[in-house]
């Protein structure tokens, strides 16, 4: 029997990114919609997410929490969408995940809040270092690459892609050339169309 | 042909949990070690990681960075030390690797910097939300656990299990019974044992 996955999520949040992903993997899913000061905060979802943030996916009985974590997930769950690396270039699908997750955003949000490490102490305990050096460090990384981990597109990629364009459009961090060829073709592809369709269509519910 | 692991780290540095990781794995692996100012930011190390941060692991020619990208990495390479767990705890492992690299590093370390988010649109935004919101959804998760994923241990718990010894051994975190009943069985694990003795040697070496 096929255990049914559930997205719970906002339109306008980090699910996104998961429903992106959803639609890359090719099955049916259905959508919970939560608002952001009710029914996140609820006991119903607080069970199944106590930290009351979006998104969550439920997977049959498995709950998943953490945008990476689930596409992650995902991909391993469902390896007949190819979403998964072979192990030869899961180190680098590993690696990327981490750092946009690890590093890349905490970077992103930290300095748009102002909170700049100025020391070399901090620099060197804070995972990311510097702002500048994080989005250095993948700019370098996606100079001669169209995807962060092997020769093809990747769950990592759905990860990466979607926080260096959320990045971009809100001008958290620079618009490196890199980044602009790295993301472009992204959005070509059907499931992140057919997934910002759907986006785009709760938000009209909504409104 | 068997690959080469080799790890580059500092004693005093998140390269102890890699350690840990590969004495669990069992496979045999050479330590380089780097001084914090000069090699660490030497054009040899920084081709390896432009971050100029350790740790790094090497495996043939693969490079991975991040501390629990390179545990999660390891896991899935060496499937006989069965530190990576079946699909159906997956999301699990995931869910809590992810939310200590992502939410539980961040937390503590602006914490540390004395970094709070005080308004709803910060804690709305950061991926943590509040540091005390992230400490207690970990001790909720690991008040009837012993493993954050399934009932074995894995490689999340090398993880995880180290960033909670960190935080409270240099009082960055509080000491919640969770957390000690959690991490107290991982410090009679021979592989961690065998470790903490080789990074001892390697300090002693360098005094
Ligand atoms: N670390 C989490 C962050 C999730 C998160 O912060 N979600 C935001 C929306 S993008 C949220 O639900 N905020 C509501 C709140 O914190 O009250 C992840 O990567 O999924
Ligand atoms: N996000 C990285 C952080 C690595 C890191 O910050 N390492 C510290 C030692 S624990 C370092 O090498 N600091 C030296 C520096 O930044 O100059 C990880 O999880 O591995």
């Amino acid at each position: 029997m096929t255990k049914e996955l559930i997205l719970y999520t906002h339109p306008q949040s980090r699910g996104a990114i998961v429903q992106w992903m959803l639609e890359e993997i090719g099955q049916p899913y259905s959508v919970h919609v939560l608002d952001y000061s009710s029914t996140m905060k609820a006991p119903e979802y607080l069970a199944l997410n106590p930290m009351g943030k979006v998104p969550a996916l439920k997977h049959g009985d498995v709950v998943v929490t953490e945008t990476a974590a689930i596409c992650a997930y995902l991909a391993d769950a469902f390896p007949q969408a190819e979403l998964a690396p072979a192990l030869e270039d899961r180190g680098e699908y590993y690696r990327w995940l981490f750092f946009a997750a690890g590093c890349g955003e905490p970077a992103m949000f930290d300095h748009a809040a102002g909170w700049i490490p100025e020391t070399d102490e901090l620099q060197s305990s804070l995972g990311y270092g510097t702002f500048e050096k994080t989005f250095d460090t993948l700019a370098s990384w996606l100079a001669d690459r169209s995807y962060v981990a092997g020769d093809r597109f990747t769950a990592a990629d759905v990860y990466v892609g979607s926080l260096l364009r959320f990045g971009m459009d809100f001008n958290l961090i620079p618009r490196k050339p890199e980044f602009e060829a790295y993301v472009a073709p992204f959005l070509e592809r059907p499931a992140r169309q057919q997934a910002d369709a759907k986006i785009q269509a709760l938000m009209e519910e909504e409104a």
